[in-house]
C-alpha cells in the first residue's frame, strides 16, 4: 500500500465515509446509573424550569401604551372666606384632558387678588429687620417672597420686616388648615381606558375587554374579588390598596402609583393575556428622609379689574397625583430562543461523559482494567510494533 | 512495570499528553450523506437564520426619546350663540406647550357665565318630581350635576325636576351637535421633532434627518411615497393612514397613536437607522363594548365680574389626541450574544454523531460487523484476558 | 454465542452499563499544550468577560419610574410696556404641577388685548396688496394670522396689506427681543423627586437616598463633585453641564434632558443601587437643518370685559423644556441566563478536540503513525478478518 494512495483515500474518506469513535462498554451499574441519573437531572431542569416555569423558549417584547383617565363626582366645601362652593370635574382636576398622570386637588390654599406691588414679608427670622440698613434692595432669598426693595416696613403694630416687590397681598402658607377641604374626594370615580400594543407580535389589546359589554361599565366598581375587570375605580379604594388612608394622604398630599401589569403569554389563546393592578404609594411618607414632604404646586388664575390692571388668584394645591404606569412583557415561542436553551443544555450533558470518566477512572476498584481498555498510551518507541499490529486490521 | 511508576506517569501524561478518541472510519456513503447533510443543515441554519434574519449576534438596547410637537392652521365657526369666531393655535391645541402628546379641539359645548347658585336638575328618570319630599337634601349624583338642596322646582312649564347647589346654568349636553365645529381641523398641520438615544451605544438621532434642510422643511408634507422624511404631518393625512375619515371622527373624538419606530442595526453605516411613521387608532370605536366612546374632556375658564364675583365658562371640549409613541430597538455586533447563539448551535452539532450512531447501529444492514468493530464490550470475567491481550500493544 | 442472545444483551446493556469512548494518549508536548492552551483561554473568557465585565450570568429588567419636580426662584423684569414686573413659578412654569418634563419661560412676546374682530396683515411678500382683487375671501394661509376678509386694507400709510378676520390686533413677532427676559432664571432651581421600580426583582428606591436627611436637602445643590446625592439642581449648572450657555439658550430656547441612570446590580448589597445624573441637549442648535430652531410655543389668556365680551392676551413664550429621562436596566443572578452562557462556553471546550485532531493528524511529523492508532479504517471485505481478530477480545 503506497502512501500517496492512502493519503487519497483518506481524502475521499474525509467526505464520504463517517468517522465515529470506538466505545467500550462497561457493565458496571453503579457508574450506568449515575449517568443516567446525571442525564435524566439535566433534561429535568431543561424541561421544567427553563421551559415550563422560565418559559426560556419564548421571544419577548415590552409593551407600548396609551392611557386616557376620566374622573367624575362633586365635592360641596363651605369656608368662610369663600362661603358654599361646589367643586366639579372642571374645578378640582389638573390637568383636565385625562392624561395618564391626573392630580386630584383635596386642600387648597387661596390668595386672591394678588397684584404687582409692595408689602412687608411674612415674619421669619430672616425677614425681620429694625430699620432700612437690616434689608438690602434688590435681594431675592430663593424661598422667600420676592424681591427686597430695601425698606422696612411694619408687618403689624409688634413687628417689622423687610419690604418686597411681589403679588401681593403675599400667600400666608405658614398655617395650611389641618384637613382636607375636598372630603368627598374619595367617593370620586375614575375610568381609566388603557390599550397597549406589542410590536413584535403585532399584538393589540385593551383593558376594557372583549366580553364586558356597556351596561356593566356604567355600573360596575372594581373590587378585586368581585369585579376584577372592571376599568373603574373609587379613589378610596385605590388609596386604600395601596396601604394608606385616604383622609390623612388628603392633607399633605401624595403620589399613588396605578400600576397597570400587562405581563402575557402569547402562546396559548390570546385570552390568557389580562391586565393586573396593583397601587402603590410612590412618594416617601417618612419626614426625616425627605424634604417638601407630600405633594403641593402652585398656580395661578388671572383676572383683569374693569380699568385693565391684571391681578391673580394664587392657589396652592394640596391633593393626590395619580401615576398610571403600565408595564408588561409579552413571550411568545421564538425559534432562535428555543435553539439557545436547548442547545446549552446540551452541551452540559457533553459535559457529563468527561466527568463520569474522571469518576471511572479514579474512583472506582476496578480502575485499572477499566484504564487498561479504555485508554491506548502511544509511546515513542511503539511505532514498529504498532505498525506491525496495525497490519492485523488489514485494510490500510 | 511497577503500579507506582504507571500512577505517576499518569499524572504527567494527565498534564502534558493529549488524549484523543479512537475512531472507526465506516465506509457507508449513505450513513456519511446524512451526517454531512445535517451537519450543513445546522450550519445553513446558524449562518442563514441566527445570524443573518434573526441578529441574534447583537447586542440591543432600548430607544429613549423626548418629542417636541408644533400644531399650524386656522379655523372659522359661525354658530348662533358665538357668532364668527376664528380659532388659532393657542384656543384649539391643549395642552399648549408641545409635548408629546396633543389634543386638536374639534367640537365643544359651551356653557357660559356659570355662577355658583341653585338650578333645577335637567330632566331625566331620576331628577323628575312632584314635591320636595322626592329629592334628598346633600345627595350627589355622581352622574348628575351637584348637591341636592331638597327642593323641587319647575325647570319647564310642565316638568318639575329636584333643584340642586352648582356652577348654574347648568351644562346641557345631552344635545351635542351632530357635527364637528372645527372641520377646517383636517388641514391642520403638525411638525413633530423627535430625538432619540441609545444610551448603551453612545448613539443620538433626530427624525430630521442630516440631509433635510430648512427650506425644504418649509415646505414639504408627509406622504410615504413621495416625501418619507418631511416631518410635518397633515393631520387627515394621518387620520386616514390610521383608516379612519377625520370628519367622522372628529364628532366624538378620539385617539391616534402616531407611532415612530426606529429599529436600527447600528453595524453598518448609521444612515441606516431610519424612523418609520405609522398610525392607528387606540381608542375602541366600537360602541357596544365601551363606555364614554371617543374623546371629550371638560375645563373652565375662569373670570371675575366687576363686583368680584367668580364666574367661569365651561367648555366640553371633543376632540383627537395624538399620542406620539417613540419606540425601537438597536442592535449592534456583541461578542456575548455571538458566542452564546454559536456555542449553542455547536452543541447541536456535537449531538449529531450519538444520533448518526443510532442510526448506524439500529437501521443499517451491516449493523452487527459496525457494532463490533466500534463497541468493546468488556465482561467482569475479561480481566485476565484482557490483561494478557494488553501486553501486545507493548507500551503499558 | 446466538444473535438474540446478543440482541438481548444489548439492550440490558443500553441501560445499565456504561458506554465510554476508547482513547489514545498521544505523548507529544506541542499538542497537548496547545490543546490545554485553548481550554485555558476559554476558561479565561468565560470568567472572565462573560462573567465579570458582561455579567452575562444577570437575569435583567427595565426600570419603571416616577418623578416629581419642584422649581424655585424669582425673577423681576422690567419692560416699556409692562413696567416692572416680578415672576415666581406660577406665572413661569408651564405646566404647573410638576412632571417629568417642565417648561421655564426666559422670553416672552405679549400681545394684550386680542378681541375677535378684522385688522390689516402684517406686511410680507405674501400680504401686501394694491387692491382688493389681489385678496381672496376666505383664503388662509397656515402660516399667516387668520381668514382673509377679501379687503386691501391700510397697514401703515405706504403699504396696504389684505384684512384678515382674527384675533386683533395681530401678534408682531418678527422683531422679537434678541435677549432673555427672565435672566435671573438662571439661579432658578429644581427638587427631582424620582421613585423607581424594578418590577421583576421587586426591588424600589427613590433618588433622595436613605443617609440623606432633611437638613441637609434644605441647604444642599448638586455637584459632580461635591454633592454627587444631593437631589436640588440649579438651571445654570445643568445648562452647563450640557455643554450650553444659559443665556445665549435662553434667547431662542430649547430643551434640555436631565437624564438619571439607575443601571444597578442587585447581587450586593442594595446601596450599589445609585442614580447617575447626566445633562444633554435634546434639540437640534444647527439652523441650516431643522425648522423653528429653539422651542417656543403660544398659549392665551382670556378674560372678560365688563360688558362680557371676550379679550385675550397671547402670550408666545421662548424657555427651556427640562425632560427628566429616567432609564437604567437592573441585574441579578439568574440560574436561566448562568446556563445559557456556561453551556454556550461548554460547547465551544467541545469543539477543541475536533481542532487538536485536525492538527495532529496533518501538520504532526508523526502524523500516520498516530493516525494509524487514533483511527481504525474498516473496509468492505473486512468483515471476516475483523470477525476472527474481534473473538481475541473474549466477550462477544
Amino acid at each position: 500500500m503506497s502512501k500517496t494512495a492512502g493519503c487519497c483515500q483518506n481524502c475521499l474518506h474525509y467526505v464520504f465515509d463517517y468517522e465515529t469513535t470506538k466505545t467500550l462498554v462497561i457493565p458496571s451499574t453503579l457508574v450506568g446509573c449515575v449517568f443516567r441519573l446525571a442525564q435524566l437531572l439535566i433534561l429535568l431542569y431543561t424541561v421544567g424550569y427553563v421551559c415550563v416555569v422560565q418559559k426560556a423558549y419564548q421571544d419577548t417584547d415590552s409593551v407600548i401604551s396609551s392611557v386616557t383617565t376620566k374622573v367624575k363626582g362633586f365635592s360641596l366645601t363651605n369656608t368662610s372666606d369663600m362661603g358654599p362652593r361646589l367643586w366639579d370635574v372642571a374645578d378640582y382636576v389638573i390637568p383636565p384632558q385625562g392624561d395618564k398622570s391626573f392630580f386630584v386637588t383635596t386642600k387648597m390654599v387661596v390668595t386672591q387678588n394678588q397684584v404687582q406691588s409692595r408689602c412687608p414679608q411674612l415674619p421669619s427670622p430672616s425677614t425681620t429687620c429694625v430699620d432700612d440698613c437690616d434689608c438690602t434692595e434688590g435681594y431675592s432669598n430663593p424661598r422667600g417672597s420676592g424681591i427686597q426693595t430695601g425698606l422696612c416696613e411694619n408687618y403689624s403694630t409688634t413687628v417689622r420686616t423687610c419690604e418686597v416687590f411681589s403679588w401681593c397681598p403675599l400667600e400666608i402658607d405658614t398655617m395650611p388648615p389641618k384637613y382636607a377641604m375636598l372630603t368627598a374626594a374619595e367617593n370620586f370615580t375614575v375610568l381609566i381606558k388603557n390599550s397597549i400594543t406589542y410590536p413584535k407580535f403585532n399584538f393589540h389589546r385593551r383593558n376594557i375587554l372583549p366580553h364586558i359589554n356597556s351596561s356593566y361599565l356604567n355600573s360596575c366598581e372594581f373590587n378585586r374579588a368581585t369585579d376584577p375587570d372592571c376599568p373603574i375605580f373609587r379613589l378610596k379604594h385605590i388609596v386604600s390598596e395601596a396601604g394608606e388612608e385616604f383622609q390623612d394622604m388628603a392633607v399633605m398630599g401624595g403620589i399613588i402609583g396605578i400600576i397597570i401589569d400587562w405581563s402575557c403569554d402569547l402562546d396559548w389563546w390570546a385570552g390568557k393575556c389580562y391586565p393586573k393592578y396593583s397601587f402603590h404609594r410612590l412618594d416617601n411618607k417618612d419626614p426625616d428622609h425627605t424634604v417638601a414632604p407630600g405633594y403641593n404646586f402652585r398656580f395661578a388664575k388671572y383676572y383683569k379689574t374693569p380699568d385693565g390692571e391684571e391681578t391673580r388668584t394664587l392657589i396652592k394645591a394640596y391633593g393626590i397625583r395619580f401615576d398610571i404606569i403600565v408595564f408588561g412583557t409579552a413571550g411568545k415561542f421564538g425559534i432562535v430562543p428555543t435553539i439557545v436553551n436547548l442547545g446549552a443544555t446540551l452541551a452540559f450533558l457533553s459535559l457529563i461523559p468527561a466527568v463520569s470518566d474522571w469518576f471511572l477512572l479514579t474512583c472506582m476498584k476496578k480502575r485499572d482494567l477499566y484504564r487498561k481498555h479504555k485508554v491506548t498510551y502511544l509511546s515513542d518507541d511503539a511505532h514498529t510494533e504498532s505498525m506491525s499490529l496495525a497490519t492485523s486490521y488489514g485494510t490500510q
